[in-house]
């Protein structure tokens, strides 16, 4: 397969867009996203969301948002993942340009969750679940992860408050991104009293939901050698996997075997180390599911992530920077969106452009992607070369 | 990128499996092809499904079907294009193991349309069409294929029993199918009295919904030069292309572009013609729809879909036979499972296990699958060699 590379990116700031419908919110990402690279229209488009057909009424986003955005006659596909749909959409917009089949493409994130006509957002959450075995008896996606880190809490002895560097350290980077849902700093005062939701779940342990929608236009990397003077931003790695729909399925609850085998599997193609990452967007929809990441892809020791987290160590001048744009919790969470955020994030710590966050020198970022409570696992690695 | 081949197929009978899941029904589908192809697992699942998430309140089908289905920790994503979802699946499949990502694959398409718990299928595929400027002015996809029937029949001159043919040979053919929803031969009288939907489209024009599943394993060519005496089935042309969503944004609303402009590209990969076809399993939803796409594809001049059908040459017997196996009509229309139905009957045929309706000397054949009022269309060409 040939290397591919990021030409340009877009977005769309995180909120309650009630001024714009679905299509209006890819759009602009996309316009954006072509406008950053350059060109005028792509061969193919590859549309990440979760819930359009029951939230919006509206399937078929490839046709419907490439009819829109003037890509009309390309080829179209929406991709599914639950919360990692952006991030299979990335994979599958990269996998039709590495193989040759496609000259360029776009991949697009987009959720609209603020507006959607009858329908409930937890509800429709729940649907990344098991419908069979989980949500029938009542379990609603924050619940499961409250189940999860109960029992990490119970295995390995930390206490509530060691995940509040994980909401501190999101909500501080948040600050400087423009496209952030939540642009304020918080307390651990802040953190200690917010509401409950599922306990030990509160309030700054949950990502927040909204609208938005975030792309990246991919082309072959050997076209770019010609540009003099720019940084060429490979996609050096990528792969997904993986695992039980069910939590209670897993020979091991508290660990993430699809974000490991994933992780190992980019690692391997991308020919690095964890050592070698200069920061890792990960998917902290749960302040307990950035430990758990922290974890399976080599950054801490099993049941050390909040101690990483409270050394300081996951902020942009630690060791491992994580949610260096405000990550799910304090940039937002607009699930099937989210994956392409984290990918643009990448790129603009790898372009040198994370105004108030940048990471000194990155030239390799990671970005990890997770559908349901672990359950499909997308992970990509991208390179600046100058 | 590196040819392909289809090692294995299977299928469940379309039906209202009251006693099924989803995940089941697609099983079922996984278990017989990975059996057919003498394989024990896959490295990568593609499911192909348009309405699992609001009609059974399950998204994740990559991940809830590779569990089920003994793939766990594979690569598994779930693909969309209303109608179009399974020859979509296909071609992701068949995209990762042309590229070399993969060394093997499956592509599944299942929906799970008859017990759904509170939803209405007619709004749920209403889901296929512009949510804001068709579904919300009270155009069913019905009403939009009675629209398109209604002004062709105007532009052309055809009166309405004029597309009796493509019922007639679809439950003709339906007969010999075990697998197909209806295996009972119509007549003209049945055509004809048969009760209206929404004029012209009565109950023979338009395809039914059911319960099913079909899959399809693939594996690089190479790998099957060694088997002796076995015929390879190669996938030597994959395509796909958009049009608008809402049909009166088309310039003509009585052409499928993108079916022209996908079985275009699909010839010029393969290196045939239409002339070289020796049978086509086109998306016969509704009989306007088969008249279309023969159209387009260039089995017949515009306007005269009709005249070739009339003509008897669509039959098994004829020059271009298409629904062998039954079609939409008559095998059934499980919407996001359709796709994959249509490459596993040309497997069949090519392969010469079509019993009862097998086209002669069949060694290249053709898959026409369209999402939408022809918004979003994927072609494949198949070819056996010895």
């Amino acid at each position: 397969m040939r290397e591919v590379a990021v030409l340009g990116i877009g977005q769309i700031r995180i909120d309650e867009h009630w001024d714009k419908s679905l299509k209006e919110c890819a759009g602009e990402a996309i316009f954006s996203a072509l406008q950053d690279a350059s060109l005028a229209s792509v061969e193919g488009l590859y549309v990440g969301n979760m819930m359009s057909g029951s939230a919006n009424r509206q399937q078929q986003l490839g046709a419907s948002i490439a009819d829109w955005s003037g890509l009309r006659f390309s080829e179209a596909l929406h991709v599914e993942a639950a919360c990692g749909s952006g991030s299979a959409a990335f994979r599958s917009a990269l996998m039709a340009v590495a193989s040759g089949e496609l000259d360029s493409a776009i991949a697009v994130g987009v959720e609209k969750m603020t507006d959607s006509p009858g329908s409930e957002i937890t509800s429709e959450l729940a649907t990344a679940a098991d419908a069979d075995w989980e949500v029938d008896h009542g379990l609603s996606f924050v619940a499961l992860n409250a189940l999860i880190m109960r029992r990490y809490m119970h295995e390995h002895g930390w206490k509530k408050e060691h995940f509040a560097p994980f909401s501190i350290n999101a909500h501080a980077n948040g600050a400087h991104n423009p496209f952030a849902r939540f642009q304020e700093p918080i307390t651990l005062a802040d953190y200690t009293r917010a509401g409950m939701i599922a306990e030990p779940i509160n309030l700054m342990d949950a990502s927040g939901i909204g609208d938005g929608a975030a792309a990246a236009v991919l082309v072959p990397a050997e076209l770019l050698r010609s540009r003099q003077g720019t940084r060429v931003i490979r996609v050096v790695g990528s792969s997904a996997a993986t695992d039980t729909i069910s939590v209670h399925n897993r020979r091991d609850g508290t660990w993430l075997t699809a974000a490991e085998r994933s992780a190992k599997l980019a690692y391997a193609q991308a020919g690095v180390s964890p050592a070698d990452i200069d920061l890792f967007e990960l998917h902290d929809a749960f302040s307990i599911m950035a430990a758990l990441s922290l974890e399976a892809c080599g950054f801490a020791e099993r049941g050390q992530g909040p101690r990483l987290a409270g050394d300081d160590q996951i902020r942009p001048t630690g060791r491992i920077p994580i949610a260096t744009r405000g990550g799910l919790k304090a940039r937002g969470h607009p699930v099937g969106a989210t994956g392409m955020y984290q990918i643009v994030e990448v790129v603009q710590q790898l372009r040198g452009q994370a105004t108030g966050t940048q990471v000194e020198g990155a030239r390799i970022g990671m970005s990890q992607n997770i559908g349901g409570s672990g359950s499909n696992i997308v992970t990509h690695i991208l390179r600046a070369d100058y």
